[in-house]
């Protein structure tokens, strides 16, 4: 019998439980032996749970059994969940985790902690909730060079801006109805702030580019300021307006920015709707390949950590080795300023102002919207050229938007 | 320095050439040691390419050196693929694929043979060319029962069936068309007649079910019949018609098909457009995954064969535990026509024949097109109700669809 514990028994560490036992006779195989939950470390009493017995509210209890190889920490937060996992990495027990925050922003210290303890740390289940993305970016993609990582990374801002686009409806009145319907939560600062997606960037861009920036410090918009007017520009030019994680490199340093986008329709990220997540991986061989799933939820995310937990169990990632990721420092960091890409910017104004906007973005697209309102798609540049260029026509946009091609 | 050697020089075998050399800095160092191309097998001389003096002419010169641990084919074609595969594995070398009719035929037996040698035989460029799913099946989705798997598995199809869609153009054209722009081969008949596909799912199948169907002997359906009809009725009801190789368990026995399906447009394969694939894998706790990317090419492919290469030689596979298959046995079979869907059906006829079908199939959608046309879609039943019923008034198709949705 393997021995494992759970740290924290909220949505997706009762989740990984429920994996455990609606999937046991297979899992088991899976590992060639039976797989228990010995302990589940919680602050709550839980007596009317099947494995409510397991129950302990001491660290140490755990961390002091030798038969407990491997823990689950579903905690969620900074602290104590951190502590806990050095803890345990300390004692010679593999860790893996769903939680995003202690990844993007302590995952350097800790694989390579890990890396020295000769066990393993996984975090399949801190981006993209269920979807196969952190194993497959690693081996299934070890013979490319990573180019970009452009995603969809929160369910609730793609449901809002969902609901946004096929009822033409605002932010505000969406979002309420989100939250009485257990979409987004009553405090939703970090998701529609764009901070939930940010941790989530950091993280694919250190899997990508082995530098782990600070996801407090990258350029981060949410969808707070998305009104009706972006939704019209984008249904006008064909696309959507999602809220994108992207990072790709510039030169010898990262950039990792979160922002509202317009995503072409080409694009097949502008076709991941509802509270569903879509990650697209640009790389030099392959391509582009999307992983598109459940972003979220108890079960889903719960079954990415079970699958961290059978990859180490039946010894898969035994011999593996984890990657090395480096603290990105002041110079390794590109500014979301530099990012080459088509810009759309929105103004109100005449016919002859339209003009003069398109031959300063030397764009290509041009289409009038409600009113004297107009759009403008710039070539490819930098942020900082296409915003110079309007600057110097005179013109003040009323906004503007990137554009994901 | 580790040796290798690759079997086939074709558009895959170079291309795999091409990305060990264009990624060798990132490839040694993942698999901590250079990796080195010792022979290439092929009937003819390529005195241009820098790897010309590897060739050799005699499979035996392989098999026959130890230091050679892996071996790569890509040479297509049944035989003599099998044969030097096995050769290979009764050597004790490591096989990795791209040949889907190999692993679609012989699998199981070589599956078996690799564990008995302790070596292994993985085929992730078998399928979906170079999008990950073989390995993200049995690692990232090895906590969850698979409950059925559909897919554009053939993009020379696809692209055929979105020119038709958004041209308005017949089949023939537009095969014409593909093939002068060498999208399709000169003899196109294994992919636009579904056996290419039928060879994929097949595979599918077997990794999610444990059971190897016989490709020939699986219902499968091409899209030479195709026509303006069938995109006109997926318009009107917000469709795609996508060649899709679906599978799925009823009861104990496995229910695997090549066919035409009207896809609905909130599965997100319907918005799998041009030469690309996509693959919706449904999991008991995941829910539905899409994995999407370039299904063909030569790199994308290529990329695929090299990150088994990479899988073995970097000790991941080492330990792993291959899958087991065992070739289905009739019993394990189930028929095309117990697949459980809506089904549309075309008609030509008046008012009330429309009204007739409708109450036949208890279906709740029914549009008219051109003429006196009209398509009836049926509520969820099995093809052989759906046959039967509409027998029972009388009317006689135009043809059916299955939808997916």
């Amino acid at each position: 019998m393997i021995q494992i514990a759970i740290l924290g028994f909220g949505v997706v560490g009762s989740g990984t439980a429920e994996v455990l036992a609606e999937n046991k006779k297979q899992i088991d195989a899976y590992c060639g032996d039976e797989v228990n939950v010995k302990y589940i470390l919680d602050l709550r009493e839980f007596p009317e749970h099947p494995l409510g017995g397991r129950v302990v509210h001491d660290i140490n209890v755990i961390l002091g059994d030798p038969e407990v190889v491997l823990v689950a920490e579903m905690m969620g937060g900074a602290h104590p969940a951190y502590d806990f996992t050095r803890a345990a990495l300390e004692a010679g027990k593999h860790v893996v985790t769903s939680n995003k925050e202690v990844v993007a922003t302590f995952g350097a210290e800790l694989l390579k902690l890990a890396t020295e303890k000769g066990v393993c740390y996984l975090f399949e289940a801190s981006v993209g909730g269920g979807i196969p993305i952190i194993r497959p970016m690693q081996t299934d993609l070890a013979s490319n060079e990573i180019l970009s990582v452009s995603g969809i990374l929160n369910g609730t801002t793609n449901f809002i801006l969902t609901k946004m686009k096929n009822e033409g409806a605002e932010f505000a009145e969406v979002l309420k109805e989100a939250q009485a319907k257990g979409y987004a939560e009553a405090n939703p600062t970090a998701d529609v702030e764009g901070l939930d997606a940010a941790r989530k960037i950091v993280i694919l861009a250190a899997l990508a580019f082995g530098k782990l920036l600070d996801p407090n410090r990258i350029s981060t918009e949410g969808i707070t300021k998305i009104g009706r007017d972006h939704t019209a520009v984008a249904d006008k030019l064909g696309a959507s307006v999602k809220l994108i994680g992207h990072t790709e490199r510039i030169g010898d340093r990262v950039l990792a920015l979160v922002s509202p986008f317009l995503v072409s329709s080409a694009n097949p990220i502008c076709h991941v709707d509802d509270v569903y997540n879509g990650i697209l991986v640009e790389a030099n061989m392959l391509g582009r390949a999307l992983f598109y799933g459940a972003g979220a939820g108890k079960l889903p995310t719960a079954s990415a950590v079970v699958a961290d937990i059978l990859d180490i169990l039946s010894r898969r990632a035994g011999e593996r080795k984890l990657p090395k990721w480096t603290p990105a420092t002041e110079t390794d960091v590109a500014s979301a300023e530099e990012l080459v890409s088509r810009y759309c910017y929105v103004f109100e104004g005449c016919a002859k102002c339209a003009e003069k906007a398109k031959a300063a973005l030397q764009g290509e697209e041009c289409v009038f919207l409600e009113g004297s309102k107009f759009a403008v798609v710039s070539k490819k540049m930098t942020r900082k050229d296409a915003d110079a260029a309007i600057c110097s026509t005179g013109l003040e946009p009323l906004f503007s938007l990137p554009v994901l091609d």
